[in-house]
């Protein structure tokens, strides 16, 4: 078998949205999941690209990606990468080709100047977690996410 | 007392320092300020800027800021907006400039469409998860940032 990470091209875009359905699924957050074909060809490939992504493929097939974009930590007063997604089908897990798809977007960090590699994991999905950990992660104790949304957002934002 | 919540200038980013100083001594995190002049100078307002802020001005003083960039969800396949540092001087707490800098960043998250306003918050930090709540904010219980840095970040890209 031929395992081949690389950055996503416009021809993934479909392939890429079937692995973010199932991601969704995995994670119990189908309830959110309104991205099409078109939206995310968009977001990656558009005129101002909002993320980047890498695909694994197998065999000519896409079986797993990473989507990263940038954020900023004021007090390194520098660029950080972001990881929004990380996902391989369950059927190849443990063929490391998460960890392959991992150490490309930190080899990507790195060349980039970045203070820091983030992203986020949910407390309960221990396996995610001592694959992390084991990589060399830090999962922060202490933060905890604050989201306002639809309703909520145009009420704080005076507009509602 | 005029108070005035505007777009960050260059002619701000000294007294944004010290803003940015004094946050990093009350979340004890001082240990990880390497900010700049030069280098917030750079971030907001150089040839690829890397995040945009809002300032507070007190009777001609900067006495306030919010720092923010896009994230991006997958799910929604939209632009989302963080933001990174909301501070007031701790003696003007509670004279309504915090939440006139949210409501601020709100409205700016809504004009660009996103998805989802979001940020982090100290979970012993209870008098900001208040503040945030009562403006309509959910606290997840559920995510957990993972953070790679320095020798960990090297080893993870196979540089080190």
């Amino acid at each position: 078998m031929a395992d081949i990470i690389r950055d996503a091209t416009p021809l993934d875009v479909s392939g890429m949205l079937g692995l973010m359905r199932e991601l969704a699924e995995y994670e119990k957050l189908t309830h959110l999941f309104v991205a099409t074909e078109a939206s995310l060809r968009d977001a990656l490939f558009g005129e101002r690209p909002a993320a980047e992504a890498l695909v694994a493929e197998q065999d000519g097939k896409i079986v797993g990606y990473a989507l990263y974009f940038h954020n900023f930590s004021t007090f390194l007063s520098r660029r950080g990468l972001y990881l929004e997604d990380i996902y391989v089908k369950p059927a190849l897990r443990g063929t490391g080709l998460g960890t392959a798809l991992l150490r490309r977007v930190a080899a990507i960090a790195v060349e980039r100047q970045c203070g820091r590699f983030e992203w986020s994991v949910l407390d309960w999905n221990q396996s995610a977690i001592d694959f992390y950990t084991k990589m060399g992660a830090t999962v922060l104790p202490d933060w905890r996410i604050v989201r306002v949304t639809d309703d909520a957002l145009s009420r704080l934002a005076g507009v509602a």
